[in-house]
């Protein structure tokens, strides 16, 4: 079914001026154009106008009218996301969370914050952690993403190994829903078993459900020490086995990254690091840290990690021996998306597969990539099974609207159902997936979702096009 | 709305039996009256009939066969509840899940476990112990509920504190729809950002969305070694204080619970048990447990803990020296419900909120006891501001239907709410709190509720009367 939407008026757009003042509706090309892309691909969707509300009241108000007028809204953090959940598919408005900026409360009494979805995630996480606190979930732009956009994609990151994702850590929602009413899905509580999980639900529900105002997180008191090591493999898949390894031999590590060499390789020369010592032999790296309280602890288990390893064909062991060595490693695994992005690897699916078929699937992609004639290279949350592939194909930017891209695709993600994963780990599904759904989830599955989405969003007014077509 | 169902007819019967096998279809008066209880107070509705089907397919026919006819279907896993989930309010089918008891599946490569809604919790938690893994959550009845009725109500226990509750441990579960559609919810992956998490959504939906016939479970290594002290303190009050204490010190205890003296003196009489040593000067008990890899860390941990409850009013800490001590403690904690019941406190409410509002809200129950003349002990999950709020008023065995109980009810809720709590935080709402959600969930998240129960059981026939009225 193809949703008829209405263009913006004159009368709206006036409408929108009263609502959030003249200043912060955003008609401009310029804006537009900035507006049109977040970090997918090489997507581009104009909006037909951007507006920038303060708070709940004025956000329950633009909802309203295009409620009523049926003009779609795209929420929109700060636009890093991976599956184009925050593109105005449909033209219409996007509404853009970035003035609702404030960290409202750090309660120490009871390890909670209360935020606004336009905080950005390490901004947040640095000011519970100047109280002894932490908020884990640590995706790799979490110097520019904010935490709404988490929130709507149930983000993860390395610590989500030991410590979970977003989900794990949200306990309460304000929520604006699309006839502009205004609730709390839950309360400020650990445990709740009052009625259906409305906050669960709206985790991960990629801006389609309705938008987060008002955010309470969980918070656990900051681990003390951290150690981190890098073990460079000489075989990927080995590799992808010794990761399953670690956990099967009890121990759960506060990260456990695989980078293959190419990528490594990749942002070692743009961001002009030589921290990582690579030899010509190596095929991928595993980046490993346990943290805690105890730093004799955490030594002895470092050194049983790095033991166990020795049955595998690996090269030396390098240990990141001060604050400036870590830093600089892990810099270099967080830009290691963009810098592949930039060598071409435009496109990025995000599988994920219980950890010990890790080895299945790097086999399984590299195959497909000999098979279809593309280059490939993986990275990712290996302890977790979440698999980020990469991949460089001549002439083909974007995987969204290719049909050849589609097909390879599909294989990828039918080996990984077979596999007992699915197509998302931490990106969503948003536009790029989306025809992949079915793949994954049976006929009655889907359409309980959309039954779901009609619940919340009758006039389907909210973020259309993505996840699943109605 | 009233919905009108229809009653069983003969053929009804006969169809049932066809399906699963006229020995698995009961009809004696004394089957009808034995599942017409569960633990909830004193409540008796009474089924038209018991049918215990042994696979997806089959509970798939029986839910074919009442959809057709309008027939209200009661799930129900080994009736240990207590709000009234498993009890038949409208008559009809209960639909029991006895028979699918199985353990299909102990994966020691990915630490997942896939097992069917009829397993005793703590056999499986022994199973999997017996491999070195670790499966948390151990609501009081372990050693009788089913992991099915677990999953139902998103059940807790002493060790959520630390590794939290039934939800953080689900990743897939096989669902048969009302409509007799068999489907995954997700897959078995520990992160997924694939379409709206109908996983959450079925934990805690209390038997209204579906019936969980297969369950995958993460697992995590077992710790190897715990320490386990119990904390008299003379002041109720500041015992609840000294909870949140312990976590802003930075300490993740493996269980942190409260025990009011009364509650303690009269379990510990029915088990005839002298393990806990009781001075007369004792208001309540913190029973305080940590786990790990390390005895001598531990040590130290119990040492800190222990000095730091010193600024309290605090007799002599009890040690629990050896494995016969600590069970012996367990059990003296996990039979509290039991206990109490007998004794005439057939009333519990199941409150929580944030962890440092706990000695508010004991004060408060305090206070509610004598401005309306009940007896009332306290006890529970301290560490996750999860209080059991036990109530015994001459002459009112039940809450539910009891118009004077339920003015008293809102006056704690109203309480409860006021303090950023709810109303359950691991029981469920099912029957016997139905009334109250409007205190915790504005209309406008009702409505969605409502809305969700409508999309996966167009015909109301699961489950009928549960958590709100339609």
């Amino acid at each position: 079914m193809q949703v008829e939407y209405k263009l913006l008026e004159a009368s709206h757009i006036r409408q929108l001026q009263t609502i959030v003042g003249e200043q912060y509706v955003f008609l401009d090309a310029e804006s537009l154009e900035h507006y049109a892309h977040d970090e997918t691909e090489n997507l581009h969707f104009k909006p037909e106008v951007v507006v920038k509300p303060r708070t709940p009241e004025e956000v329950s108000a633009i909802f309203k009218m295009c409620n009523q007028h049926k003009i779609p809204v795209t929420p929109r953090g700060a636009g890093t996301g991976l599956s184009g959940g925050a593109l105005a598919f449909r033209g219409g408005v996007v509404l853009s969370t970035e003035r609702m900026n404030q960290i409202l409360e750090i309660d120490q009494r009871n390890l909670q914050v209360t935020t606004e979805p336009g905080v950005i995630t390490e901004v947040l996480m640095n000011e519970v952690k100047a109280v002894g606190l932490f908020y884990p979930p640590d995706p790799s732009s979490r110097g520019s993403c904010f935490i709404g956009g988490n929130i709507a994609e149930n983000s993860g990151g390395p610590k989500a190994v030991k410590y979970g994702v977003v989900k794990d850590y949200v306990l309460n929602l304000e929520v604006v829903l699309p006839d502009g009413s205004i609730i709390w899905t839950g309360a400020n509580v650990l445990k709740n078993a009052t009625g259906y999980n409305l906050t669960q639900l709206m985790v991960g529900s990629e801006g389609t459900l309705g938008i987060v105002t008002k955010i309470v997180l969980r918070l656990i008191p900051l681990p003390k020490y951290d150690l981190l090591m890098l073990v460079p493999f000489r075989k990927l898949e080995e590799a992808g086995e010794a990761v399953s390894e670690i956990f099967r031999a009890g121990f759960v590590p506060s990260a456990l990254e695989l980078v293959e060499i190419d990528a490594l390789q990749i942002v070692s020369k743009m961001v002009d690091s030589s921290v990582v010592p690579v030899t010509p032999d190596t095929a991928a790296h595993l980046i490993i840290e346990v943290d805690g309280n105890d730093t004799e602890v955490l030594m002895k288990e470092m050194e049983a990690i790095g033991s166990l390893l020795t049955r595998y064909d690996i090269g030396e062991i390098y240990f990141a021996d001060d604050a400036q060595q870590k830093t600089e490693l892990w810099k270099l695994r967080r830009r290691v998306a963009e810098a592949v992005k930039l060598k071409g690897y435009t496109i990025e699916e995000d599988t994920v597969v219980p950890r010990a078929e890790l080895p299945s699937l790097i086999r399984g992609v590299k195959a497909l990539g000999k098979k279809h004639a593309f280059e490939v290279v993986c990275y990712g949350h290996a302890g977790d099974g979440n698999l980020h592939v990469r991949i460089h194909k001549e002439g083909t930017p974007n995987s969204y609207g290719d049909e050849a891209m589609a097909l390879i695709l599909r294989e990828l993600f039918e080996l990984v159902h077979s596999l007992g994963g699915t197509i998302s780990g931490e990106h969503g599904i948003g536009l790029i997936q989306k025809g992949f759904m079915p793949v994954v989830a049976q006929p009655a599955a889907l359409e309980l979702m959309r039954g779901i989405k009609r619940t919340f969003d009758p006039n389907l007014i909210l973020n259309p096009g993505k996840i699943f077509d109605l």
